[in-house]
């Protein structure tokens, strides 16, 4: 059997900060048990977080009105995307696992990183308006968050200030990397390392390396499948609807049908 | 009384566009009313997305273990931030009134805009571990998002396939705006408008004007206020939860207590 590809798409400007630790530990492990790793480190790398024309080499179409996604879909079909981006994307078409590994700014990934998210997972690339979700161009690969919070698990709950972080996940596991058809592994999340002990961000990371060994066999989250859908107006069809009339939740915490959220969807399988 | 101040925050690539003529109508429709208004043209600006030390002025404190946040805020105290970010931190304090316009990128904003969330809302001048949510330092101002899509809006409610577009504002409205104590208003979502005729184009950016005239007067969304939790774990005091116990929502969309979310507390004022 091939040895597994994984790709860490990694934000911290540090390398003596937990992300980094947490990063060096996926690394190390991961190797071990045979996997071909490569790292992504956006900050060392200066990656461009910005959509521009100049991320299309030579004449774009409409350069009065400029269209990012249009152009850049034109762009990758004729090969005429940036270094930078086919670069990355050359490195998507080879992982098996693309782990994402960051401190949470601000509820979501920070800005470098939604700029490799926003110019590497272009249009035909990454997705189409046929192949996306469970029919999604990635779907025989795995993808994950692994993130830092500063505030403490409680806080992130349904009766805490910030809100139930399932919410906070639905956008970015959903929308983009269920959205281009991965099988996303539950989220790896490290409450508040910086508000704890030395012997706590240590357990933190061991624990870490325990899950690491035995990540690519784990059963990804669920979502609906794209079949649930109808393929006019992509609302949930009426006989699959009707299923759900009976039971507690919807068949997704975004597509909740009005009902309670499905408890934790968003952060363990099974759910 | 002395003229309102309004900042738009503006991240299109093209002066033709949608989002552009959104901005445009923005800046006419609240000038005629007497109102001062101020445009950061993120692309035209080259706005600087990434979250790096050079956006302190002189030495960092700990430049082997940077971390952004603190050094910000130092930064920020001392005033060592760069020109860029306190240039447009000058606009936040003197704006009533922020108005993001976008276009929808993965679920959220473009990452030239996540940028400018990550470097100008610092830690001491937008916020602190006691001035955030309805005590929040700008709790005098108003903030909105008004976006553009790709999907229709059948697309994102909750039986549709990106799930209910409340979810997704969550974080954005709550753990953005609000958290800076901005009093949220309505978000103005122009759904799909690259797939409208330019009659409907025309009566969306219409319906916008209509709005922008009585804009300054309108509700704002509701979120719980601050002291509905306590000071230590920042949970839902007993007292308050209990409130909620017959109540046939929890106390707002994310904070949902296990219930069934409100309809549409993200997209409209008084629920």
């Amino acid at each position: 059997m091939a040895a597994q590809k994984v790709l860490i798409v990694y934000a911290h400007q540090s390398p003596c900060s937990f992300s980094a630790g947490a990063k060096d530990a996926a690394v190390e492990v991961l190797k071990a048990k045979g996997c071909e790793v490569t790292v992504s480190d956006l900050y060392d790398m200066k990656f461009k977080a910005t959509a521009t024309a100049e991320d299309i080499i030579g004449e774009v179409k409409n350069a009065e009105h400029f269209r990012y996604a249009q152009e850049t879909k034109l762009a990758w079909e004729e090969g005429r995307l940036s270094s930078d981006i086919t670069e990355e994307q050359r490195k998507v078409t080879e992982a098996d696992l693309i782990i994402f590994q960051f401190p949470m700014y601000w509820f979501s990934v920070p800005a470098i990183m939604k700029g490799w998210i926003d110019r590497v997972l272009t249009p035909g690339f990454a997705y189409s308006q046929e192949k996306r979700y469970s029919q999604g161009m990635f779907k025989d690969k795995k993808a994950m968050l692994s993130f830092t919070t500063g505030s403490h698990e409680p806080m992130f709950s349904a009766n805490g200030i910030h809100g139930d972080i399932n919410v906070s996940l639905w956008p970015l596991q959903n929308g983009i990397l269920h959205y281009c058809g991965f099988q996303v592994l539950a989220p790896q999340i490290f409450w508040a390392p910086s508000s704890q002990t030395p012997e706590a961000r240590k357990s933190m990371l061991d624990d870490w390396c325990t899950r690491l060994d035995k990540l690519m066999g784990e059963e990804p989250l669920s979502f609906p499948p794209l079949d649930y859908f109808d393929e006019k107006h992509f609302q949930l069809k009426p006989d699959v609807a009707e299923k759900f009339v009976s039971q507690e939740f919807g068949p997704a915490l975004g597509v909740h049908l009005g009902k309670p959220l499905p408890h934790n969807s968003q952060v363990k399988a099974g759910v």
